[in-house]
This record gives C-alpha cells, sequence and structure tokens, in this order.
C-alpha cells in the first residue's frame, strides 16, 4: 500500500469498508464487471481488503482474487482468518504464494507459512531467498503458539557502551533495519540483553550520554519457548510495547512487538469463549458445514452422555413421577436453576484463573464465597419457587421440598462450580474445557436426584 | 518505580511476583512484621504490587496500605481492579488520594477519578492544580467508556510545515511532553491532525527533510466521543500503536495509546463472556458476598421464567406422562441438546457480531449454514438417542418419537441461535445478554412441546 506517498494532505484518501462499499463491490462482481471491482478493492487499506474477502462468498471471493492475482499485496494474505486464507493460497497455487511470503516481514511470513501442509512448507521454502528461508525454518522449530512463532527477527540492537549518538548515527546509516520499531536493546558482548531505551526517550537525550544513563534496566525478556499466552500476560500487566525474545543462552534472537500481542489476545480470548461452549476453534463463520458440524459433535456426545445418566437417576423414580406426575412437570426448573448458577460460578472462576487472579492464596476464600452466594441465591429462589409451586399446585408440601431441592442445587452448584475448575487446572487440564459439561451433568444428577427423592420419601 | 535507575546492569533487579514471594509476604504479614511486608512490597514492579493487593484478604491488605501509606505509588491506584481500588481510596482517605491523583498521567488520573462518587470527584478535583483539573474535568465531559475518557492529553504535535530537524530539536528541548510517545502529530494551522510519523522514522530521516515527504497520511483519526469498543477494532485491525483524538471541530486534542486500548480489548472480551453466561459487571473475585448474589440474581430469575414457562407446556400433557412415564425420564435429554446445539450456534454468532465478521453482507448465508448443521447433526443424534432409547425401553416408536424430535430441535436451535442475535443486534440491543436466556426458552419449550406431543399423537 502507498502508506507513505509523498504530497496530498488529506488524512483519509484511501477508501473506507462501509456497508455502501461492500454492495458496490458485491454489484460490481454479479454484473462481472470484474475491473471495476478489482479498482474498488485496490482503493482498500490491506486490513479492509482482507476484511472484504472474508466477508464475500465463495465465488465471489475466488473472482476477486483472480482479478488481483498478478499484484496481490502480501499483507492481504498475512491478515487473512486461517479458514479463508487456505482457500486464497489453494487458488493462488504455491509458485505465486512464495513470491508474496517473500515480500512479508518474517513474523507474518512465519504466520502464513505454519498454518501449511508440511508438503507445501517444504514447497515455499525452497524457493525463498537463503536468509530469509533460514529465518522462518528457525521459527518454524519454537513451538507452535510460542514466542518463538510471534517474534520479529529484525531487532535494533546496540552495544552497551554506546552514546546516544552514536545509537542515531548507527540507525541512520543501517538499511536492514525492521519497518517500525519502539526501542533500542542493548546487549552485553555475549548478546544477551541487559536493558532497552525507548525510542522517545533516545530522541529527547543530548548525543553524549550514555545509553546505559537513559536504559531501563527492569526489563521483562521473553524465553523464545514462552506460551504466547504467558507473553501476552506480560505486556498487558507491564504495558509493554516491544520485548526482547533469547535463545537458551539468553542471547538476543528477536523482538515482539504489541500489535501482535493485541491480535494473540484476540485469539486467546475467542478461544475461552469458545470453548466455555463447546465449540471448536476451527469453528468460525468461513469454515464449511461439514467441519462445523464436527467440530460440534463431540461437546454434543458429551452433553448426551451427562443427559442420559441424569435420566438414569429420574428412572429410578419412575414409579413417584406415575403417582404424581407434578413433578415431571416441575423438573425442568430444578435443572434450569442449577445450570444457570453453575454457569455463572464456572464463568467467573474461569475467568479469574484466566486473568491470574486466582491462585491457590484465595482459593478457599473464593469457593467459600461462591457458596456463600448459593445459600443466599438459594434461599430467596426456594422461598420464589415454593410459593409458585404451592399456587400452583395447592401444595405446601411439594412447595417445600421444590424449595429445599433449589437451596442444596445452588449450594452444589457454587461449590462444584468455582472447586472443579481450580482442580483441574491444578492436574494440567484446561479448566474451561473440561469443567462445563462436566458441572451440567452434576448439577442435573443432584438436582434430580435431591427433588425426587425428597418427594418420594417425604410426600408419598 | 526506579525504573530510570542508572547504572546497574541486571536485567530484573526488581523482585518477581512468584508464589513463594507471595507467601513470604503473608508469613510476615501474618506474623506483624509489618516493616518486613513493606520492604518486600516496595521491592515490587507497580503492576505486581497491585496484583499482591487484590490477592490479599482484606484484613492483610489493610495492613500493607496502611504500611505503604507514606509512599504510596500513584501507579498502583491506577492498576488496580475498581472494587478493591475503591476499598484503598476508601482507607487512604480523600486527601491522600488526591495526593497521589496528581501523580498520575492525566488518561491515569481520569481513570482513577471516573470510578469515584459525584462528591469525592468534586472534593479531589478542588484539590488538584488548576491545569490538571481542567484536563481532568474535560475528560469527564466526554461519556462514559468513550475514546475521551482513554486518551492523553499531552500530545506531541508539530506544524506541517516543519522539517525532521526541527521537530527533532523541538522534542529535546521541551519539557512538558508525555513520558513516552510514538508519533508525532502533524497539525495543519487550524490544529486538525492531518498526517503522522513514527519516531523510528524521524529517526532514520536526515534532519532537512520535510515531515510530510515522509509522513503517514492515511491516518486513522479518532473523535472523543467514539465508544472505546470501536476504538480498539482500529487500533487491532490497523495494528496502531497510537492514534490522535480529535474534539467536534476537529481539532487535536489527545492521543490514545495501545498499552490503554490492551486494558480496553480486555475489559471488552470480559463483559462479552460474562454476558453470555448472565453474569453482571461488577462481578469479580474481589466483590463482596452480597454484591455477588444481586449480580447474578435477575439472571437466575429470567433463566426461572423461562424455566416455567417450559414446565407450563409440560403441564399440558400431565395425562401423556402419566401414561407412560418414560417421557418423563427422557425429557432432560431432549432439553439437553437443544440447549447445547443452541448455546454453540449462539457463541459462534455473537463472537462474529462483536468482530464484525457477521454482517448484514453474509447473514443469511450463515443463518442457513447453522440450519445446515443442525439438520446434519440432528440426524446422526437422532439415530444414536433412538437406538439408545430403543434398547432402553424396547419401544423403536419410541425411539422414533425422540429421533423426530432432536432433529427438529437442532434445526431450530441453529436457526434461533444464529438469527435471533442478528435481529437483536439490528434493533439496537446486546446480543450477549439478550440472547442466551431466551434461546433457552425458545428450545426448551419447542423440544418438550415436540417430543411430548408427538407421543401423545402417536404413541397413545
Amino acid at each position: 500500500m502507498d502508506e507513505n506517498v509523498i504530497g496530498v494532505y488529506e488524512s483519509s484518501a484511501a477508501n473506507e469498508l462501509t456497508s455502501e462499499f461492500v454492495d458496490t463491490i458485491h454489484l460490481a462482481l454479479d454484473q462481472n464487471e470484474t475491473a471495476e471491482a478489482k479498482n474498488l478493492a485496490q482503493s482498500l487499506h490491506y486490513a479492509d481488503l482482507a476484511d472484504l474477502l472474508e466477508n464475500l462468498a465463495h465465488a465471489q471471493r475466488q473472482e476477486l482474487v483472480e482479478a488481483l492475482r498478478s499484484d496481490f499485496d502480501p499483507n492481504v494474505l498475512a491478515e487473512l482468518d486461517d479458514t479463508v486464507r487456505e482457500r486464497v493460497i489453494d487458488q493462488l497455487g504455491l509458485s505465486q504464494v512464495a513470491e508474496v511470503v517473500a515480500g512479508l516481514d518474517t513474523d507474518d511470513a512465519l504466520e502464513v507459512v505454519e498454518e501449511l501442509e508440511p508438503q507445501e512448507q517444504r514447497e515455499i521454502l525452497e524457493s525463498l531467498p537463503v536468509g530469509e528461508r533460514a529465518l522462518i525454518e528457525e521459527g518454524l522449530s519454537y513451538p507452535e503458539d510460542s514466542a518463538g512463532r510471534l517474534m520479529q527477527r529484525d531487532v535494533v540492537a546496540v552495544p552497551l557502551h554506546w552514546s546516544v549518538g552514536q545509537a542515531i548515527d548507527y540507525m541512520r546509516d543501517t538499511e536492514n533495519l525492521p519497518t517500525d520499531f519502539f526501542d533500542i536493546f542493548l546487549v552485553d558482548p555475549r548478546h544477551n540483553p541487559v536493558g532497552t531505551v525507548p525510542l522517545s526517550r533516545v530522541m529527547r537525550t543530548r548525543r553524549e550520554i550514555d545509553l546505559t544513563q537513559v536504559m531501563r534496566k527492569h526489563i521483562k525478556i521473553v524465553p523464545g519457548t514462552m506460551d504466547q499466552e504467558e507473553v501476552a500476560f506480560l505486556f498487558r500487566q507491564r504495558d509493554l510495547i516491544s520485548a526482547p525474545v533469547v535463545d537458551e543462552s539468553n542471547r538476543l534472537v528477536g523482538v515482539i512487538t504489541v500489535d501482535d500481542i493485541v491480535d494473540v489476545i484476540h485469539e486467546e480470548h475467542e478461544e475461552d469463549i469458545m470453548r466455555l461452549a463447546g465449540v471448536g476453534e476451527a469453528d468460525d463463520l468461513y469454515s464449511a458445514v461439514i467441519d462445523t458440524m464436527k467440530s460440534r459433535f463431540s461437546w454434543l456426545l458429551i452433553h448426551l452422555v451427562a443427559a442420559i445418566i441424569a435420566a438414569y437417576v429420574i428412572s429410578f423414580f419412575a414409579g413417584t413421577i406415575e403417582e404424581m406426575v407434578a413433578l415431571a412437570v416441575l423438573m425442568p426448573i430444578v435443572a434450569a436453576m442449577g445450570g444457570t448458577a453453575s454457569a455463572q460460578t464456572l464463568t467467573v472462576a474461569v475467568r479469574a484463573l484466566a486473568m491470574k487472579e486466582l491462585t491457590m492464596a484465595n482459593a478457599y476464600r473464593t469457593i467459600g464465597k461462591e457458596v456463600a452466594v448459593g445459600v443466599l441465591n438459594g434461599v430467596i429462589f426456594a422461598v420464589l419457587i415454593g410459593a409458585v409451586t404451592w399456587g400452583w399446585y395447592g401444595s405446601p408440601a411439594l412447595g417445600g421440598v421444590i424449595g429445599l431441592s433449589i437451596i442444596i442445587n445452588l449450594i452444589v452448584a457454587g461449590f462444584v462450580g468455582s472447586s472443579l475448575p481450580i482442580l483441574l487446572q491444578r492436574l494440567g487440564y484446561d479448566p474451561a474445557v473440561a469443567s462445563s459439561a462436566f458441572l451440567t451433568s452434576i448439577t442435573d444428577v443432584v438436582g434430580f436426584y435431591v427433588f425426587l427423592g425428597l418427594a418420594a420419601s417425604l410426600l408419598l
């Protein structure tokens, strides 16, 4: 994109991706005015063009990609959603993708390459210049979702003993620096990072001052193997803009910048929210029906098993229900209260674990609080539901039984909803994935068992 | 904090907030070794100290805050969670809080002040220096959660006709610039922003070059009234580090930096995830039992109403259930499948709406896809559950009835789960809040009605 174009003074000459704009493109594509659609698409910022491609139906996207093929902006490929990117790559073909990848920064190139099949990866890598190829292969050697996969390899690193003036001259004279950077890293003779100087500080310091006099020394150093979620936590907690990445011998090998972290935070949150609802990672708007179906299947199956267990518990009390069919009518109320309360507790606990607010230090306190909330809401809803039931069926005893079941079920929901995710995390499982199905099953079973059991022993 | 201390070369002299460290502090506080606890606490980075305070029980926190009172780091207050911050402010007292606020950047000061009661706000503001007070009052005049509340007021803005050298000299010689900044904004004579120059570009350009030659001109300009969620979307989509904020007459009044946006993204995601589970915003680990109870009450009440409607539907079929108690046993399976499938669809749709991936342009396509997924999974689970039921009760007809109900319920879940949030968003409601309770109610009612109705007409 021509962000660097000189001269004109308007601040937003590029077109915006408004819904009218999208309609115009749709129309142009529908009427096969491909050249017109191409011109419109190329007037967009690359991030907007990526959004546009994601938004188009399959056939229209193919048409537009074909039109853009000859000068496909590398940055668009990097910005695309995984599913859509895969299709665009298939359409462009490997030789052109290789060209596109060569035009990207190493971190963006790595992001495109890491999603490819091994065979495709090899072909692309082989067609790249040796230097860039080596950098990307090194990146691929770090585990998925690690700092090593996120980092940009071009770093501004200068010796510890330099002055501000020397650093400025170096930056002016060196060709191979990243497009944008925010901090200068100071390294010792072993290339270990020992401090950072924000550019704004370099800018405001006299040339003869030593860099060590203005550096930040309590810096956070990121090992290449650190999980991206950890890295994101560091950035957020310390308000970082960039951080140095080191290899096993603590040598500076790259830099992570906050714009990548913003994407990571999004991804991780999306994962959290999706996992709580039992939706697979690959499940987005752009994936095919069959993939979406598969991604949801196992969760439905788990909930089916949980529901069958609950049904089995109910079947013990078939005789009781036969004698008092009101119980069957009221069962969903008991289940809904337990399910809703446990989902609330679980969500708060899972979020707090992810944010590192919930730790072993305050685990008991948290569980105790959730139980107390269960008692309070339990009593209120017991009175409410008991009264409704009494009014409906004219039986204070039935009202008492359902009220008591609600209290017990909300206490169980508070206790299990908070302690289960903590336990799972301690055992090394992801609390978001594992907890929800378990939990529904527990509150259903407890709720039905207590409600029907109390009814059987007290009412008949 | 002494991040700027000169000399020592270790990269992390400050203590880390490890769990051993937390234990040591706990121990010191338990044994009333307050001076020791204070020293340990002060060796932490302010963000870690804020985390520590959040993690401590109420009494211990009070003890530590008391010890730190005489030199309370302003940045700690800005970093604290709202609930904990309120308590710390109550403890410190207004006159000391005023001192602390005076030590903060305008954006952080605003963040602290905006959460106070109006009376407290007035008192604090009156005790601030006139200039800072005016800036904060101006910030408060912007709506909550708007760009105007996020922005830092100290901006590096230079006239459009300056050269790189003039800008550098200006930055060297001006006292009142922000601590850290990343872009220089070019303004025209009416103080309207027309371009930005990243510092790394200033640094690498010769002094005699005009700034207009190296500026980015397709910049995103943020009106002070823009919602912070919109601002976050801009930052993420364009990989921005900072963006100019303007007033109604398009005059540059402040700058938003990405570190604030990282916090906004977190907040917004937290809101999304909490709303889907029906947990109030004030509901975190640190809020009191009674506040947590209240924040969950209304959601439980909504679900109670939904459950009572479902129960009412079941009551139509009391006679049917009396004749065939297996129906009561199997009901939870029908409800669980519908509930799980609709939660999955809803989560995907709500996320896609929030990310602006789901728009009117692809709404029908998305709904169609969700219905197709419902048909596919419906058929598979119908066969599975039908077979289980047949095996359990020896009745192929009952198996057929439950199978048919599952198919219908999963199709309804797919259709309503995707179209309801789109509809609610169109009508101006938050799809995350409004959809979930509605949806459970719909799938429960449809599920029970279809299952029991089919059973009544086909099996009896």
